[in-house]
């Protein structure tokens, strides 16, 4: 079980830092809407429990992140607390999430902005990011790891 | 020349993501300190000049990032614009500084939270990101690159 100082900060911003390698081995981090967070994404409310370390972003198909990812899955996830200075990366693997209902799930109408084909258009693609350790930082230079 | 959009994003917030590659091939990223930000350094204060698209980071010889860094020298820059979302990622190569002339100049004695052993002491670190290109997110969606 992750502990509860790094799975509160996992809401807590309204973006979050994905990080993968690029074709030439450069690694490369963006800031991602944060599924999780209540600002951005109100009708997913209760999607995550207490605990649940998978992460979900949504991207476009014909992103340079897709074209990474498909080369090298190896990733990370960055947040932190501005207000503490603690911040949590996450490593593990990323990939395309293609189950439908899943997908289905995330939805919200408003992103036709991002993705005009809407929910079923080919241009809509959920990452599924599954972390295998952790490093948290404790805000007073102190970094903890350990596995997920 | 780099453009101005980018770079009047460097001195803009205290912290700025560096990310590097870690020794099983995942991409880290972690926050820090912005020696070109007024707040966090004010002692630095006209050392860097428009259009200087050279980053020192400060950091401890004994960090994760040092041993990275020694195994693979690609690196990248990130940051952001909260108020427009506008958001710069510059991709290039980082070293250690060695030159005694320039981590002297950079030093401050607050530092010493950080560096017990002080401005001579091995334990504290200047690292030198280079960067050869870019990728500008315009905030609307949009994505331009180019090299520095």
């Amino acid at each position: 079980m992750i502990k509860k100082e790094i799975t509160k900060l996992f809401p807590l911003l309204p973006f979050i830092d994905l990080c993968t390698v690029g074709e030439d081995g450069t690694p490369e981090v963006r800031a991602m809407l944060n599924l999780r967070n209540a600002q951005i994404c109100p009708h997913l409310k209760g999607r995550f429990k207490d605990g649940d370390c998978i992460f979900y972003f949504t991207t476009n198909e014909h992103s340079g992140k897709m074209k990474q990812i498909k080369k090298n899955n190896k990733a990370s996830v960055y947040m932190t607390d501005p207000q503490t200075f603690e911040g949590a990366l996450l490593l593990g693997v990323i990939e395309e999430e293609k189950d439908k209902k899943t997908k289905d799930g995330f939805w919200h109408d408003s992103w036709k902005m991002y993705y005009p084909q809407g929910r079923d258009g080919a241009d809509y693609c959920i990452l599924r990011f599954t972390p295998k350790s952790y490093k948290y930082y404790d805000g007073k230079f102190n970094v903890q790891t350990g596995n997920v």
